[in-house]
């Protein structure tokens, strides 16, 4: 890529999105504005002194030339690009579903990358968006990432940012996700009260906040029925069917089996209700499962599934339109907002005992 | 990121980064570039020690054929965009992961667009990724698309085009498919051997050829059993679940109602279940169902569907493969593929009488 300065500073109303100027390292160094502006450009007639202090302290804020930016706000596409962990878990697709309609109907065409669960994925998919020069990116984190510079990244590129279902907690950005923990709780309430004494959780990657609530929704719940809670029964499965297979069946091999699963997903329902039924253990009679998402069939399961219903169809326009509101708006002063959507445990035949 | 600023590059220096053309050894030969091109491919009318200057020199200077796409390919990315009608089909986000698998390894990122089988939006995601320069296209019709210009401008670009499934016969490009017709052949085949009589069809939509395929099999089968092709069996539902329930319920108040189903789709098969269910219409007693996909949860839905499995994930593998094959070759003399996957019937309770 060719970079050069413009001689003129950009408008100040690009200027605000940016978090360092040319005018902060002025006013840092004591020294003139077009001083540092010549320092940047290479020119012969400053000072080397002047001009390594100017370049370091441009490193060390990680100051992003004025015209680059000014060029990416004035170039931006009407594409909205999307990152979601996993194509192929129903609750994605549906979200989307719900992003492209408020998308389309606003003129935006709608990117999916799909991370793979993979931050080094996430990192390239973010990359490319930004390189395609999307208008905004919506992203559902991916259960492995632990670094989150390449979302600051897009902060400061000045692109509007909205987390959904998977958010990230370190950065500051609008939010939608599902009431997790009280999502959990009533399930595992409801287990409770079918009669179920040791219920076992299948979690997600613990990364995620969303691991995190729905296991303290779990626990808690536990708690306020005086059950013990028994780490061992608690197992990490990566929202993967084959995972929640085998974990299932390390938990029917314990000395004390459980006599329930509340599982983090319907996805990973699925993988301990096939586990229980190769081992011929009936369902609920003998093991009770609860899922979580209400994905399209569980239904028509064989049992039925018992369920925490999640909207993401409702989460997908919500994240769109926090996405929209941010397009036209200053992003320095604009004030982002967090949604939490209710839930709803559908009662089927996988938990029902009596 | 840190940006270094340096001075304009001069023309020439920006010359150097090109990629050599067969002006560049025309003119240090001193030769035409009609010459140079014919001594390339080896035309038996030239001097052969003019070819075998052209070809030193070439190699010395690292010249790669295609000039033309080359340059294109220059301002490419390594971004490979994908259009499928709808994302919430479990087979196309089967068929991504298989796309994924093999472009990641190869260095590419995968951007997903969502027609939702709709023609405009189709043309608009064909646009949007174009205008990212994606390096190729990989492409399942949208089963409204009349018109194929916007896959015309793709290969007028010089962008590498492979379709998949839902393929596009007017235009030469590779294509990879199931083997459609014999799969559907097979289904109905296997429903008269279960003693079916009036086998209805919920068919897709009409202009994809994949429809036409499965109905011929469906028709074919019929008639090589010498049972009569009733064309009021036959309802059109777009691979869609509630279309499937309608259609289901019509076919069902029929003066003489069906005795089994052959859905196009697994998804298209559910709608008719949950339909015969509420009607508390007994499967397979009553009505058999066959779909067709295999989708990951048809073998625990209740009854277990029997369905024609497709390799999506394969099919995946192969698009990216032949998209590949595309990236480094002179489009204009490459031969498109097209490749046919088996398909299996996986019997399951839903159509098993005896």
């Amino acid at each position: 890529m060719l970079i050069y300065l413009r001689p003129r500073l950009p408008p100040a109303a690009i200027m605000k999105n940016r978090p360092v100027t040319i005018k902060d390292i002025a006013r840092q160094l004591n020294i003139s504005v077009s001083t540092v502006s010549r320092a940047l450009r290479g020119s012969a007639d400053i000072n080397p002194e002047t001009k390594k202090s100017v370049i370091d302290l441009a490193a060390e804020l990680d100051y992003q030339p004025n015209s680059i930016a000014l060029s990416l706000v004035k170039s931006k596409t009407n594409i909205v690009g999307v990152i979601i962990p996993d194509i192929t878990i129903p609750f994605f697709a549906s979200a989307i579903k719900g992003i492209q309609e408020v998308a389309s109907a606003a003129g935006y065409n709608v990117m999916i990358c799909q991370s793979s669960e993979s931050e080094e994925m996430e990192v390239n998919n973010t990359q490319a968006l930004l390189s395609s020069r999307v208008a905004g990116l919506i992203v559902s984190v991916s259960g492995k990432t632990k670094n989150f510079d390449h979302f600051k990244t897009i902060k400061r590129r000045g692109v509007p940012l909205v987390f959904f279902d998977r958010v990230c907690e370190e950065i500051e950005a609008s939010k939608v996700l599902a009431d997790d923990y009280n999502g959990a709780f009533q399930a595992v309430e409801h287990l409770i009260k079918m009669g179920s004494k040791r219920i076992a959780h299948l979690a997600g990657p613990d990364l995620l906040k969303l691991t995190q609530n729905r296991k303290r929704g779990y626990i808690d719940a536990l708690q306020r029925a005086n059950l013990p809670v028994d780490l061992s029964l608690i197992k990490y499965v990566d929202f993967n069917r084959k995972q929640a297979y085998e974990a299932t069946n390390q938990l029917m091999a314990l000395p004390q089996p459980p006599d329930a699963i509340f599982a983090i997903s319907d996805r990973v329902a699925i993988g301990a209700i096939m586990a229980l039924k190769d081992k011929n253990i009936r369902i609920p009679e003998e093991v009770a499962v609860v899922g979580f998402g209400n994905e399209a069939t569980s239904a028509i399961l064989d049992p039925a599934l018992t369920t925490v219903m999640q909207y993401p169809f409702e989460m997908g326009i919500i994240a769109a339109q926090l996405f929209l509101e941010q397009v036209n708006v200053d992003l320095e002063t604009y004030i982002p907002k967090t949604e939490i959507l209710n839930t709803d445990l559908i009662l089927n035949k996988s938990s029902r005992r009596r």
